[in-house]
Formats: structure tokens, sequence, C-alpha cells
């Protein structure tokens, strides 16, 4: 999760809204992405989305039911039902996200095999939304 | 949404679900495109996830409020929140999916301003997946 927040950080620093996210097969790190939906000027350009592309693509599958993909929000319906497709081993998110969230509009979206642990280093994955947010109000 | 067609039997000639989607925006198609999960190795590789990115593309804008999305078979939930994050002005789809669709999962997934009209053609579109799943079968 460490590394999903500076992938975050990174899309920070070029003016997107700061997510990261991070595939982790058999312990080895097999995407890396963050946000660019400004950069691309394309709204599936989420950080989850681009890990689950990168991932398959390194991996030379479209499943990764062997993969942890940690994100540092909660993903959106989008997100979600990409994760849902990709059969995801295990979805691990740190800040919950109340308003555009999954688990507010499609509780039910993710592939039943995917096991889901949230919380992690929520405090910081919340922080850097917060300082964005703030930040993009002055 | 004949053209959608064209594009989903596109995708079936090369063993794709055959799913199509246009993008029309003030009488013009802007994007067009059909399934290419299986030759991608790509999980997001939907139809509608790739005609919003082009769409926008062509557009330069992230936001589709004047567009129409058609697509021949009900969006699963990541386009559905695809639809939603672009901010689709109508979305038009032909066949229902009772199992992947997002009327089941995330009924509530789309952007509230946008206008859904679905069953146009919906018999051809149906008629399409049904062709290719008892092709596969054999």
């Amino acid at each position: 999760m460490k590394q999903a927040l500076l992938e975050a950080q990174k899309a920070g620093e070029r003016g997107e809204v700061p997510v990261g996210a991070v595939v982790v097969c058999k312990d080895r790190i097999v995407a890396r992405a963050h946000n660019l939906t400004e950069t691309l000027t394309d709204v599936t350009a989420h950080a989850e989305m681009q890990a689950i592309t990168a991932a398959a693509a390194t991996l030379g599958g479209k499943y990764l039911n062997e993969c942890t993909l940690y994100v540092t929000v909660e993903p959106c319906v989008m997100c979600a039902g990409a994760i849902a497709w990709a059969q995801v081993g295990r979805l691990v998110f740190g800040a919950e996200d109340a308003k555009r969230g999954y688990l507010h509009y499609a509780p039910q979206a993710l592939h039943p095999k995917t096991a889901v642990l949230k919380g992690i280093l929520a405090e910081e994955c919340a922080g850097l939304m917060k300082e964005f947010f703030i930040a993009k109000r002055r």
C-alpha cells in the first residue's frame, strides 16, 4: 500500500485526483499506476483500470485471480466492475469513498471469490485526497 | 443502432463476444468500437469503454453530455460507471442482459441526467449474442 501511496502522490503532483494502485502477484509488483483522467482526457483512466490492464499485459492473461490489487481509495463502480471481470483474487483499499465508492452503489459488483480488506493506511490515503481538494478550492 | 450492430458483427467475426457501440454527437458519429477483450487480453476493452475513450479524444473533452451512446447490449457495471463519469447525455441499448447488466447490480450507477432508451433492435442485438454462444458450445 505504501507503493500505491507513492503512485497517488505522483498523480497529485501532476494535478490529478491522487489515487494510486499496485498489482502484486506472488510477491512481485506486476503493475503500478495512478489516476490520469485529466492528462489523458479520459474518464476511464482511473488508477485501478490502468493497473488491471497493465497487470494482464505483464502476466499474459486476462484473469488476475492470483493477484492482489492495492488501491489507495475505495474503487468506484466502474473500477469494481473491472475488478470483477478480472476476477482479482484480493482487493485491498485504504480510504473509503462514501460518495463514489462501489459499496454504496453496487455492493455485489465484485466477483464472489474476491477477498476484500479495507482501511489499510486509510488516514494517509484519505489525507492525500483531502489536501488535494483543499488546495484546489483555494 | 444499425452501425453499432455492424460493430458487434465485426467483434463476432474475430471470436469476440459480439457487442458493438457507437457515439453520436450532433448527428455525427464521433466514435465506433467493438468488444476486444480477447484480442487485447484486457477485460476493460468492452465496446462502450473504447467508444467513450475514443469519443473524448475526438471531441477534446472528457464529458459526453451532448452525445448519445448506442450499444447493442445493456452495459455491465463497469461500463455503466464509465458512462456515469463521462456524463453521457443519452444511452440507447438493444438487448437486455439479465446476468451481467448494470440494471441488476447497480441501477443507480448512471449520472442522473443520462436519459436511457432500451430495446432498440433488441432482437437483432440479442440474436447475435445467441448465435455466438451457440457456436461456441459446439
